[in-house]
């Protein structure tokens, strides 16, 4: 069951409002780094992890971003609020849809679930929940650098720092799982190519840690696979068929 | 520039056509953790990642990538090619939308950018990366576990050994930087509630690595914004105008 | 601030799993007329509703929704737990996508915010709402219909029974306002033709309460617009032009 | 059969072209709350409602929402046709993908389907059309306050107004079903949950209509559904298992 | 100006519903081939489109295909009217979204304007269309090749045919101009690799009218382009940075 | 197997950045009428296309588009490379996603598999590649006008070139298969209203090469099919049982 309490988890306080700054925040609101995509993932994710305790973490974390989202959605109301109506082609965005945030990103398009990475097993959601703490730190470092108002650029600050704090708790769970630096996981066993690395794009190749050690560096691979057998389509016009008419 | 070898990088043989078979397969031709998203995501990375050594570790595992996305589509058509008019109703997204591959998953939906994540930063990239390679295993062992054909079997292995192999590869460049296992990356420094863990889903809570040791654990967290302002909305009808009436 | 509890709003416990049902379910999970569309639907209203008490509604209403997602998520999951490996084809999406709910809706199809229906002014809020409510009790309705388990029925008789509730509280709102009756909100006047009803589809019309008494019936109606200005494209091959050479 | 004769239904005269306002006017073409959206759904509602008089009253309007698109495209089209070239920047959209209307919305988004609500049930389909028209008369209204063009706000005007009526026309509709007030319908019989209201989002909350009278007010509401049993996913990594190894 | 008559263009009569093939049908309402993909790609083209003779044949056609969709529609009611609720596993779209045609594909994903293919210069909207009315004809040919019912073939073979009469006509107005066999349009000059042709996949390779003649054959294209330069992304981590610390 | 070469297939120097117009650019690498549309539309048919000899020239054709995209992506990165922090507001596209290209069309949204046109049959296959190359042409075009550096707009006029190429390519295919001027193709022999034509948007009509010759003008039609049985919809409410209660 959730519970919701009208006061904010940490203060949102905006001085100079700035509509077109206000778009850009809806990135973070609707778009594919934003907070509704990091509640949602996690909190979707609790719903088939086993281990309890695992769960537990993906509540706590999720309910997190529900309230985050609701610090981004108070930005954009207050950025938008009182709308001046004199600039209108600077942000018709908020003109033609109504002031306060939308489900859309910056760009004005609709949030969908294809931003969602989870599924199946519990290495997998968490690797994707590092993935999208990543792209909200990103976007809210971009935000932050564009920002001209302090009280927004405090709590954006905020934001950016539980994106690390929860980027550490998933990367703790999968160091207690063995997986934070194992690539593996699962039950089916690789092929014998599970060490070879193809330098598929030629010119000015480079060597690092990672074709390097026990990988082995193949440094022209060629087909290995011959011709596959050609497909039959009874419905296809035939070009022989067609020039002895 | 890209060029192509007709002949595919990995055997392609399937013994047992099965068009419901084909239709799962979709999911990693043109599904959110298939090799169109993989090709795609670390190819586009290349184009702004500035360190030359990780851009050609993108470009060749993204060239590989798009030669694993030719095995799975020359799976799909071995799977459909001449198929039987007469089990219409099993499989009717080949008998609508003609044979072989299309980019769409394995329910019908068109594959979207929306899948891709990457942007502003290498390490936001290589989380990125590590998250679709998990997600794309995850989906290559439940084909691997529903599949009855030993061919295509021997083939989804192989690619499944391959995001294994990926994963290790961007595991590494990810050591290098020091990032594998630091949650901070980017020039914003957090604010001091970096170590704080909220219980925010209440009930049965569990303690573990991710809420334990230098991290600080708030048993019953209270809100500390305070009430955010209320928007001021020019448009909106008012209640009690509306009441006065 | 959000806060959660791990025990559901209501009871959910199912019986008899069946993963064909658990599909059909996820049209209100991840559907138009599920209850995410619902919750994030009324809970963006109250970021730019002006009057406090409608936003106190508001939010209790989107609260109780979030209860509700998890409510059908949960039955989803158990609908799918322990899936049955031996019946793939009947249900393939958990198969591939794995087990539990996921943002997808019945036919596969990931949940976006174009299912929306707000902004601007709470009367247009309202309205919305009012529709969302019948959207989702027409599905919980065929839901009902088709259900074979006790457990699940109950719970979803529980949802369709609230959405009714939620109807009854938009609909006091409305009419505390004056707009539960009368079709005019805002503050443009309309023009003269408000009176007017055109027979535009004809052949066995039909008179009733919404084109008789204070309408007038246009049984043949004509264009009054004239032709409007033909463009001019520069970018376009002329046919003239071409007919020349 | 449809017809169509090329004069529009009312006059469409632009004086003063502005590519930009042009832009803003895609909303009502192929945005959320345009006219492809109103005719659509009404029209497709027609095919599935039993009674035939207010299948024809859904005709009626249906086909007057086609001639509104009509009017809006025809407004496009005059603020784009001989586009000023030296002003790109100002409104790329039309120099990139040409003059005149396309089925994007104001921020150059695709129309999709998943705008249209209905199925199932009359009342449903009419209470989904009284929501569709109160979106339009809005945005009809954020247009006309940024319009500087009198010929086109006269046409906005007249669309704004039509809006009104069709509201009125379903409201009338409703009536006679006896569903305008009564929240009620379809045929499953709710539970004893029906009058109860929860007060789930909590500080400065507001009592009135909605939440008074007949409906009870639960000011602290607790889970009443207990812990829902854990998922048991075979597929799932085992923190445990992990942990011991 | 629209207007409609209630009856259909041509007849539409099913003996044998059946709401599966129903399903199928939908490919032809609310998918990429359909008649709304038809009916609105010619229509908005009309909008821009500046030779009046042209505009008024892609009127024509614009509302022939609208009163196809309209046949479309009633088959798709005819095949799931009073819906037998005993076989609901076999067709649950329509038990989930409500009987009648929906602006979904046979896959359940809806219908997006992103099918459409116009703008900007009259030839490259009849190439569009010529394309569109192929894909449409191919679809119908599907359908037809797996339908039961004889009425429902008769009227899908008069779609068909239709599909031919556009094509042609879209060929004699593209011919009319010189461009039904002239690659080229518009007002751009192309430089002097407009006769060479690439054979950059290679094994297996063959020769024919397109890449033979007038057309110079490149059988081992190298690239010409050098080495672009490398990007310089201030948001960038730096390996050597992060290796020295 | 794809191979992939670090020099460009062709130059790309741009001497003057445009975060602006690489904005634009955009539509050419995740646009409807982009790169990555052709290239995936012609490999994805390959997989089903039957004659080996159409299916080398689709593979050729597609592996030059990847190198296209490739090409297109290297502009928008050097327009966007080292980005002013100073003009924001011009472009917050890049500011907010990152430097580079990406998978989104110059309005933001993102690239979606159903701008694809293919299926079937070759004949469907070849008439949607040649109307996807006179999109990318056009598109060029629109981009070449607004262009202001000259290396930029060598690269782009070599572009819309190689459209012009492919053009031709696929207009020789279908000569050769008799296809390029005859609309039928396919099994399903038409009905006899093939040579018919109907004026259904009347008011200034036009006779043409479209509507003359062999072809029968119906100047003034009426419906043929009758009245459509009406749906019985067991769901719906009834309005006179509304009534009489």
């Amino acid at each position: 069951m959730f519970l919701h309490f009208k006061q904010t988890i940490q203060p949102v306080d905006v001085s100079s409002p700035d509509p077109q700054f206000g778009q850009m925040l809806l990135e973070q609101f609707g778009g594919a780094t934003g907070e509704l995509t990091a509640a949602l993932q996690y909190w979707v994710q609790s719903f088939h992890v086993e281990d309890a305790s695992i769960r537990d973490m993906l509540q706590d974390i999720a309910i997190e971003e529900f309230s985050h989202l609701e610090m981004v959605g108070k930005l954009i109301a207050q950025h938008t609020s009182k709308l001046d109506q004199t600039k209108v082609y600077e942000s018709p965005l908020f003109k033609v849809k109504g002031m306060g945030p939308h489900f859309l990103d910056s760009q004005g398009s609709a949030w969908t679930a294809a931003y969602i990475n989870e599924g199946g097993n519990v290495v997998r959601d968490l690797r994707a929940n590092i993935a999208a703490e990543a792209g909200a730190r990103q976007t809210y470092e971009a935000l932050i650098k564009h920002c001209q108002d302090e009280g927004t650029k405090k709590t954006l600050t905020h934001l950016l720092t539980r994106e690390i704090t929860h980027t550490q708790m998933f990367m703790n769970a999968l160091n207690a799982m063995g997986k934070l630096t194992d690539p593996m996981f699962g039950t089916i066993a690789p092929d014998d190519t599970v060490n070879i690395v193809y330098n598929l794009s030629q010119g000015e190749d480079y060597r690092g840690p990672w074709n390097e050690g026990n990988l082995h560096y193949v440094s022209d691979p060629r087909p290995e696979g011959g011709m596959p057998p050609e497909p039959i389509n009874p419905d296809d016009e035939k070009l022989h068929k067609m020039a002895a008419e």
